[in-house]
């Protein structure tokens, strides 16, 4: 392709609103266009980065032995109503009237639509399992959407679905797609981690999300070098309390003046003890019952964690003025001893030991020597905590690691949660009614252009793994000007184009350093620079736009050379 | 592809609300299911055939010049506010509010949204032309939908939108779009006319549009085999008088008594003269005013004829209560001679020739010896009427052939229509501000299917072209459970598929009847049929679907044979 004859309209400034790096820098590269908040034009240097992207996925599907369809855009309510979610599905469900006053949605996803197809169509064993997915456009109102494709309002997703006669069956189909899911990520070239995630809205029990790894990920992970096991944070179990030796009784309890000092912090540098010394009482209302939430003072109460304990609907933190009125003292002082909750829950790092300080639920005081056993009402003791680097991992015990991440892949074990009420069903081969078995499994294609940028950028642009490059390689020619230089810049060319590779020929009247920019903004990984100095040298430029660096290839041997080369950039991008 | 790992569930009942060829055959195909009235789901078969056409259209405008990328389906009010069609668009365009009441629609077409970005980036001259395109899933809330993707709500289609400095430029970008057109519908092997049409609602001048020629289309088209010459019916030009020699002027005005003879067949008959002897008069509201159309009697007025001589913006029939009241007598007995119309009309025809017979303007009564420039006041003579087949071409004289088609795609000269009140303008050589001008083409991706079948089927089902077939070959196994049989299956099927072309091989476990049925339904254009008997003789039979013939090839030179016999095959759908 000639740049002349493409479309790219590069920016020397991103536009004010774009926060984070891939909006900034897809905007600057001409791949998308903001047309209205988190709606975005892929233009045509960014469509060819989603299609790249989609082209990967879909030939993994299609490997995996799903089968590609296209499901409508517009959906009927009365789909919604079946499966519960038109009352459940909030505000990102966007909702409107058709010409003759009927209710329709914009699909923010398919388990409605793929189940009312299917129901009128499989009705026998025989025809399980099947898997079939789609590459579409997708709508979610987002209430703030930002950061680009990051989280827009209107995305291109690959999502599938699975259908199973039972168990065996559904787990299969489940590893089938992490198998598959695990070979796009690879060949995009993209560091990722899959990790065992909670499910959400969408439902099931089990679920593994596919985290691009990046420092300005959204979401925290941890993960272990040595057995390979990844998981959110908010979701990462820490390791039970082994059943070691319980420590002695400590002295009575004894009130400690504190006036004013009311946080962890201030407390550890008022007693100038570790904020390890300390318990931190949390109350919360879960589904209506108060309940008082114990954790190290250095440690983070998981959320998650708390609601799946109770399998509550519906978790908050008890308002301040609440906690006066019901406990007797504001939330710094609060402390398990004589408090009045309905439930007491410990996580499992408090067993066993003793010696606590914590709030004496009065103001300005706390308690030091606390027994939980001895001085309190423990209801349970539980995993409550969000894990921090260098834990132990559940799985091995090795030290875990602290990663952030974005997530670009979901699968989901939806069980009978859509068929049972949609009424999917197949007869068994007893001729008995039974509701199948779903799965469902999401790629955010555009998504992972923007997160393929976050993980792979510099101060100069984007760094384009090949397999996700719209162009694997540009040419840029310095001498447009020269009769040899285009006739070499063109040739070279159309030789890589014929080798099946995208390839950009920057063939504009523009100065060296505005082709320079140009290029290390646009990221193709491989960079020949054709100029009349070198060609009298008898010399081709190559550059790595990863690593930087630049080789002289001989003309007379520049085809044999440059495959030698791209062999050698392409296999630092192997994952 | 194994039929047994692909999805196709044919049906062998059309549902009942197919009322048209090509709905009733891509629903038993298993190509389309109705998710809701004019929203189709395009199931694994359907979606195959939809991408053969969007891979040609895609390599077509690819090749001329054209640019793709993709716009969002979410558009904001204000634009459509800025081109004033929020106001002027019915109800065909949907439109909703998003969860901040802010107003949106879905997108029916796309020229706010690229005149809104390009706005914003294309500036100067040097920039022009530029022709951007894609192809994409559009909504228009059809009052009526029907007829299955022919007329659906939801549809996928490839717009292209051009952008230039000048006359020059732009019909530069109109001729290379018609060139592209045509070999879009030719590749695809589909019969088909560009015919002169009106532009509509979308604005401009002149347009042409492509119709797929089918018994069964919605639209009449006249052509011209001798000079190419193709309009739509509507739009169709009737050869101007030629100036000869007037006809003597007939004997007086002379009444007949017709009592209760109304319309012209009844007339005809009741006086034993052809319809050609009389003139027809058509009353009509024409902004407002009262306009008297005068055809001759075998004839049909033209109403967009009509409309574009008055260049009005309401055209509508005077109801039959209105005529007797504004012209004293019932419609049936309307005429030129004393009407007190505000304009009257003639057709061409009428003028020169002398003695008609018409309406008197009084009940039960019409009059003879006609002579409409002695006994009436005709305003003026112009091209009113519908064609027919048998007509003269307008551009050669030669007999005009009438015929059916679907319309699949429209080109159209928009000039300033968009660019502006969207303010759409460019920096000229001497740096003066001017709006662009722009032009428009659609191709409807998934009506082309629906069309393509609509002219090429029969009774057993499909008759699908090479170039939009699914696959072009389908291979049948009759004795699946004969290794001999599912070996040299499989053998051929790996032939053929490692030559680029997609295969299907029916592996299921089912009477060879079904599998035949099957196969003739789904209209593969080249059938091989593979049976234990047929093997036990040395031979493969295979079956040209569109001709029917049968022919049996030798194993031992299969290979060979068959890229024979499909060479055959495929030239008989040159077109």
């Amino acid at each position: 392709m000639l740049w002349s004859r493409f479309y790219i309209p590069t920016l020397k400034e991103a536009p004010a609103d774009a926060e984070v790096i891939s909006h900034r820098l897809m905007a600057r590269a001409g791949m998308i266009r903001k047309l209205t908040s988190g709606v975005y034009v892929y233009m045509p240097y960014g469509l060819m980065a989603i299609n790249k992207v989609a082209a990967v996925a879909r030939e993994e599907m299609n490997r995996a032995g799903a089968i590609e369809l296209a499901m409508p855009m517009v959906q009927p309510a009365d789909l919604w109503r079946e499966s519960g979610r038109w009352a459940l599905y909030g505000k990102e469900l966007l909702r409107f009237k058709d010409r003759h006053e009927r209710d329709f949605c914009l699909g923010p996803t398919h388990e409605e639509v793929i189940s009312s197809l299917l129901r009128g169509e499989l009705r026998s064993y025989r025809q399980l399992p099947l898997n079939l997915y789609q590459i579409q456009t997708k709508f979610r109102d987002e209430i703030r959407p930002r950061f680009g494709l990051m989280r827009g309002r209107e995305f291109i997703m690959k999502d599938a679905y699975s259908f199973d006669r039972d168990e065996a069956g559904a787990e299969a189909s489940y590893e089938a797609m992490r198998a598959a899911y695990a070979r796009i990520f690879t060949r995009l070239g993209l560091r990722f981690r899959a990790v065992e995630a909670d499910s959400g809205a969408i439902g099931g029990k089990f679920s593994h999300e596919y985290m691009v790894l990046a420092r300005t990920g959204e979401d925290a992970i941890v993960s272990c070098a040595a057995c390979g096991y990844a998981a959110n944070l908010e979701r990462a179990a820490s390791v039970p309390p082994a059943g070691g030796k319980e420590e002695a009784s400590p002295p009575p309890l004894e009130d400690i003046a504190t006036p004013n000092v009311k946080s962890i912090e201030e407390l550890s540098s008022f007693l100038r003890l570790p904020p390890e010394s300390f318990i931190k009482t949390i109350l919360l209302r879960v589904d209506g019952r108060l309940v008082a939430a114990l954790v190290r003072g250095d440690r983070m109460l998981n959320e998650i964690k708390l609601r799946n304990y109770f399998n509550a609907a519906q978790v908050e933190l008890l308002p301040p003025e609440k906690t006066l009125e019901l406990c007797g003292a504001p939330a710094g002082f609060i402390g398990p001893v004589g408090l009045k909750a309905d439930y007491m829950l410990a996580d499992y790092e408090l067993a066993g030991r003793r010696g606590w300080i914590a709030g004496a639920g009065r103001l300005d005081a706390h308690l030091r020597n606390l027994d939980l056993s001895r001085d309190a009402k423990v209801d349970a003791y539980a995993d409550l905590r969000l894990l921090t680097g260098g834990d132990p991992c559940p799985h091995c015990g090795a030290a875990l690691e602290l990663a952030r991440g974005i997530e670009v892949g979901h699968v989901f074990k939806l069980g009978r949660k859509y068929s049972e009420p949609m009424k999917l069903n197949f007869l068994d081969e007893n001729g008995v009614e039974q509701p199948m078995l779903m799965g469902c499994y999401g790629v955010g294609i555009s998504r992972v252009v923007a997160a393929c940028i976050e993980q792979n950028h510099d101060e100069a642009g984007i760094i384009f793994p090949p397999a996700i490059a719209p162009f694997a390689v540009e040419i840029l020619n310095l001498d447009p000007s020269s009769k040899e230089a285009v006739d070499k810049a063109v040739e070279i060319h159309n030789l890589i184009a014929a080798d099946g590779l995208d390839v950009l020929l920057d063939d504009r009247e523009e100065r060296p350093g505005v082709k320079f920019k140009d290029a290390d903004l646009l990221g193709a990984p491989m960079q020949i620079i054709v100029g009349a100095r070198g060609l009298a040298r008898g010399v081709l430029e190559v550059k790595n736009r990863r690593s930087g660096l630049r080789a002289e290839l001989p003309v007379v041997s520049f085809t044999t050379d440059f495959a030698a080369w791209q062999d050698t950039v392409r296999a630092e991008w192997k994952i």
